[in-house]
């Protein structure tokens, strides 16, 4: 099956010089996909130069795009203003069926603005929201919200539930992921009402739902799925990286503080760099948009061109699993169960 | 000056075999300083043989408590039935005035809710919150609520920014430290409703605001307090921790994969030893419940003995530091300010 993603070229901190090279390599990888780079046709085409693309070439169309979203602009004035940005044009395409995917690495909050705007939510999802695959001790834990929703109902969190498991599902091939909700206590009294109730919704639910989960299960891959509003998400994912980021510093220090250091560092040198490898957050860069009637990805803005890569590959997974149509099954059935339970007597 | 410390033995995981070694070891480095050890008279003396014990003897006191709150007890039946617990004899002693603090590794439910009732909370404060030093790249930041309080209103956030400003300045002596309001984005549009009013709060406070800061700004050092609910505050510690345990984990894994990454492992061992030191957790072990008429540190349930005595650390500290007294006025102050304004015509 060939798939088609749309690539914002210019997005990002430093946009073509991550995208396109990125964007070979990808193709490189993968003989069956085609990219379409949204950008400025000139500057494209002027980074499309070297024997790698060429053998890809080929599978690369530009769509010119006049316009491109500053990562600090407003939501709302992007949506009013760049309706030829490199963003909105490459989800246009997602829109119009002629890519099955779009991945952009620019202005989060712009993004989801425009997707949703173009895309649309999916019939019975109240409101996307990002979701993650991190990396656990059992190998990945899905996360969302990790900051599109600041406040959410209960129903809200369900919906998050069921795309989070039909993420993993399609995905990752596992057939009934488990489901946890974030909570400060596994016990079921913890927690404000909005959570409570939640578990309440996600225990009637047809899901695998585990019960409450606290943050440290994340990292331990205690569930496959783990459901939260998007203000804990974002926060609890921006302190653990902090904390990563506070341990490789120190670890540096630590091998970088006498020439006697130094030499141990060298001794171990292929350890540390298969650690280094293994916590390599690029490997889990690509942030799906989920709710969505269309796939779009969202990369660090910040990230080189392996990471986008990364990024690439995720979108590329989802379209070919057809999470979207897992999803939108998934939600009709649950919404019949409900029209179902409300209608049976009791 | 002397501080008296009361030790409620028998809390945490382990109890005696924990919290006697630990107060023994503390009293060796606090020449100055005397324990009450609270729990049951003849196991305690029991722990109490060996040299090191009778250099310092004199300077312990048993107190004999019939009673302990079991780990999983819910905090109002400990309050209703465990009267004579010793973890309740333990905060008694505060309230007495015949300890100037008190530590316990137990249940952190039931040691709020006691201490709350046996205390009580300062005048301008609603509730208590938790409080913790935890590492980051400049030193260390104060992060409360770590979650006492599920749902906060921007008054008590307010609150908890005085306090941990209070707790720095007072212990660390750094004069006018500075808060920060975690959020999902430094924007001062970002957050819901309770946050945004909170930065106006702070921000007409008296207190060095910062602005909002987000979750990788805890472990950055980006400002000495960071102030959040109880609910975000939990979920972000664990988190984090859950992630710094995974990779404790890898590089663990990955030193010992084979016979000569063990090698490499030896090489290295003095840089990964003093790593270690620099990453353990047990170095910031003691929150503090702020907010009372008194001293309370809770330890974490299942340290050792070089963890509860870096809590017995935190608690001597603070009573050395009169916490209590600088956070009572400020908050006095605070109050008197708000009324003046209120008072003042327009």
């Amino acid at each position: 099956m060939t798939i088609t993603v749309a690539v914002d070229a210019m997005g990002g901190d430093v946009g073509l010089k991550v995208t396109v090279p990125a964007s070979v390599r990808f193709l490189q990888d993968h003989p069956a996909a085609r990219l379409i780079l949204v950008g400025d046709t000139a500057a494209i085409e002027a980074e499309l130069s070297g024997p790698h693309v060429q053998a890809v070439r080929d599978r690369i169309h530009i769509h010119h795009a006049s316009e491109v979203v500053g990562m600090d602009e407003s939501p709302q004035l992007v949506l009013k203003n760049k309706k030829d940005s490199s963003m909105r044009v490459a989800i246009n395409l997602v829109k119009a069926g002629e890519a099955q995917a779009a991945v952009s690495a620019g202005n989060t909050g712009a993004l989801m603005a425009t997707a949703r705007f173009v895309l649309k939510t999916l019939p019975g999802i109240d409101r996307p929201a990002i979701a993650k695959m991190l990396p656990s001790l059992r190998g990945t834990t899905c996360m969302l919200d990790l900051g599109a929703n600041v406040d959410c109902t209960p129903e809200q969190l369900l919906q998050f539930g069921i795309m989070g498991a039909e993420l993993v599902a399609s995905v990752t091939q596992k057939p009934n992921p488990s489901v946890g909700l974030l909570n400060i206590g596994s016990e079921d009294i913890k927690g404000n009402e909005t959570v409570k109730q939640a578990a309440e919704l996600l225990r009637e639910s047809e899901l695998n739902f585990y019960g409450n989960v606290e943050g440290n299960d994340v990292y331990k891959g205690t569930v496959d799925v783990v459901v939260c509003d998007g203000f804990t998400g974002n926060v609890a994912l921006k302190s653990a990286e902090g904390l990563a980021h506070m341990i490789a510093d120190i670890l540096r220090e630590e091998f970088t503080r006498t020439w006697w250091t130094r030499l141990c560092a060298l001794a171990a040198m292929p350890v540390l760099n298969h650690f280094r490898k293994r916590v390599d957050t690029r490997r889990y860069n690509g942030a799906s948009l989920l709710g969505l009637r269309g796939i779009v990805v969202k990369s660090h803005g910040g990230t080189d061109a392996l990471g986008f890569r990364y990024a690439l590959e995720q979108a590329c997974e989802e379209a070919r699993a057809n999470v979207i149509g897992h999803i939108a099954d998934r939600v009709a059935h649950q919404l019949n169960t409900i029209r179902q339970s409300e209608a049976a007597p009791d």
